[in-house]
């Protein structure tokens, strides 16, 4: 597999940043959340000017044998004809990325669907779709492999154009159901506090979907490692998410964390590399039932909590202002020794 | 004191902005908050398509007699100082206002400093610093009444620009004194419930402020009218916003309400026109201790958790971009009779 080298940001500039941002003309610490955020993204990019530039978004888009199973109410074709909406720009991540000038790219890691040459997506398919876990690995060590390649080009190529903050999303139906098997290995909790309803807001799915990937576990034959597991229950959407970040933090960019999905692609991500987690923001707390718990685990506090549950990485775009917010706040404001303002406390 | 109109939006538009909403391409009810947002801006404006048309926040500053007794650590002078931040743009507000291209009104409400004619300053004073409420009534009934109209002038004028979501904020040292006493008052929460550190990081003050305000509320003789209680305790500047948040209501406005001392100010208005909430849209809840209790206590749950405390307005602003998605939303997805996606869950 391909190695990735990530180094943790010096933490020398630390105090100069903390004395910026406390001498902006505010009460200490009276930003909040902004004032964590302009700290950290100050720290990764080692300066007390940060900036942000062309923002990139990517959806990988991908199938999951698992299908089959009926593990989601929702049917496969969802997965293409979704991909249609994207380009067509009615979809819910479309109007974010207008919003917050986003440059939008979705790439197919794994659809099955004949997408044709010229389509406007960007083909690193790796097969149509995985196979069904339920009876053998989703994909091959090889497949695994390339994916995480193909992820790490596609994180590359938008460094190659400007982009130093990048956020990713999926859309793969029954994706939640290998995010929640990832869940489950990588963390230790129990499957079942792992499992929520995915997209299907009426709750009756999850004891259909709990027994399958119940059985899928009594199946599984592998060595639990992470990349095993990755290759046995995953998504190529989600392999290739997990390429992008490590990638993309090789490469010193923030990375902003949507939800459920995009925080288990993180979680084995940081298992292979802990160091992806110092480049890593978190936009979003969604509904799912496990997500709460994964971001308990790795010990983070996400900006926002809209309850989403859409998927596409419409968290993480939402969560987009805030960072910006806190980039503005520690160019843009006073400090005491601009203006005169005695110091209030 | 002027009287206002404020009217109920009508409720029959409710099934067809849902209708709307749920034939987004999306899972139903996946986009949480913002589905919640969009329907509750679409009834404000009685409209499946609304729009947000030259957003405006006032900032209104004034001073306070209270702050003789050493109930902040900041000196009132910070007030004035801060106005000039202001216009310099290097305060808080003003990075804000920018990003999300809010037209930022500054009005002199009532400090004690005088301004220079040409100052950029909207001049709405109505005295230099209100009296101390300790030993009398922090204004005049005619004072109040003034700022009450003065408030609603300075909304209206927004209106006549072409404004139809506004927000306010405040400055003036010591005024969360004067919210934890309107709040205490309006919904009988014991005042120790009531207060917080203010922008005093240290939480040093809080015993004495207590204190202080123990003992005005022990000197109060009125008769504990919600009229009565904004005179006696209030600033000018939040009259003010109480006057500007009930004639935005009239105007039929989008009220964007900010933290903990513009949360009191609705409280008061709410108690004077009951359905001026119908109109407001909640930012932020900040830090200040008792702003979930009167956030719990008029029932309603704020977009934002950043852990501000800052005032001016920055939690509201903070949200602005949420409030836009949800508008975005609505306008702007496919339904599943524009596009061939298979309707799901």
């Amino acid at each position: 597999m391909i190695q990735f080298t990530i180094e943790k940001p010096k933490d020398e500039i630390r105090p100069y940043l903390q004395e910026k941002i406390d001498n902006l003309t505010k009460p200490k610490g009276s930003l909040g959340a902004l004032e964590d955020l302009a700290m950290h993204i100050g720290w990764i990019q080692q300066t007390l000017s940060p900036q942000l530039n062309h923002p990139c978004h990517i959806v990988f888009a991908g199938d999951h044998g698992i299908a089959a199973e009926g593990v989601s109410p929702s049917p496969q074709e969802v997965t293409y004809q979704m991909i249609a909406n994207f380009w067509n720009g009615g979809a819910g991540i479309n109007f974010l990325a207008r919003q917050h000038h986003f440059d939008l790219r979705v790439v197919d890691s794994g659809v099955n669907f004949d997408f044709k040459p010229g389509d406007p997506i960007i083909d690193k398919k790796i097969r149509k779709s995985t196979r069904n876990y339920l009876h053998e690995a989703a994909m091959t060590q090889s497949e695994m492999e390339l994916a995480i390649e193909r992820g790490a080009e596609c994180a590359q190529a938008c460094f190659n154009d400007g982009c130093n903050i990048i956020s990713f999303g999926e859309m793969g139906i029954t994706n939640t159901s290998s995010s929640s098997l990832w869940m489950t290995y990588l963390t230790g909790i129990p499957l079942d506090k792992c499992i929520g309803a995915g997209c299907d807001h009426t709750g009756n799915i999850i004891g259909h979907k709990y027994n399958v990937l119940k059985k899928s576990m009594e199946n599984y034959s592998g060595d639990a490692s992470t990349e095993d597991i990755m290759r046995w229950f995953g998504g190529y959407e989600m392999v290739m998410a997990v390429g992008a970040m490590l990638k993309a933090a090789e490469l010193k960019m923030i990375i902003l964390i949507d939800g459920f999905i995009m925080t288990n692609c993180l979680l084995a991500a940081s298992k292979l590399y802990p160091e992806v987690m110092s480049y890593c923001i978190f936009g979003h707390q969604g509904d799912e039932a496990g997500h709460k718990l994964v971001l308990e685990y790795i010990n983070v506090r996400p900006i926002l909590n809209l309850a989403l549950r859409l998927g596409e990485g419409t968290g993480a775009l939402c969560a987009y202002p805030i960072v910006d917010s806190a980039v503005r706040m520690i160019n843009e404001m006073n400090s005491f020794k601009q203006i005169q303002v005695t110091k209030y406390f």
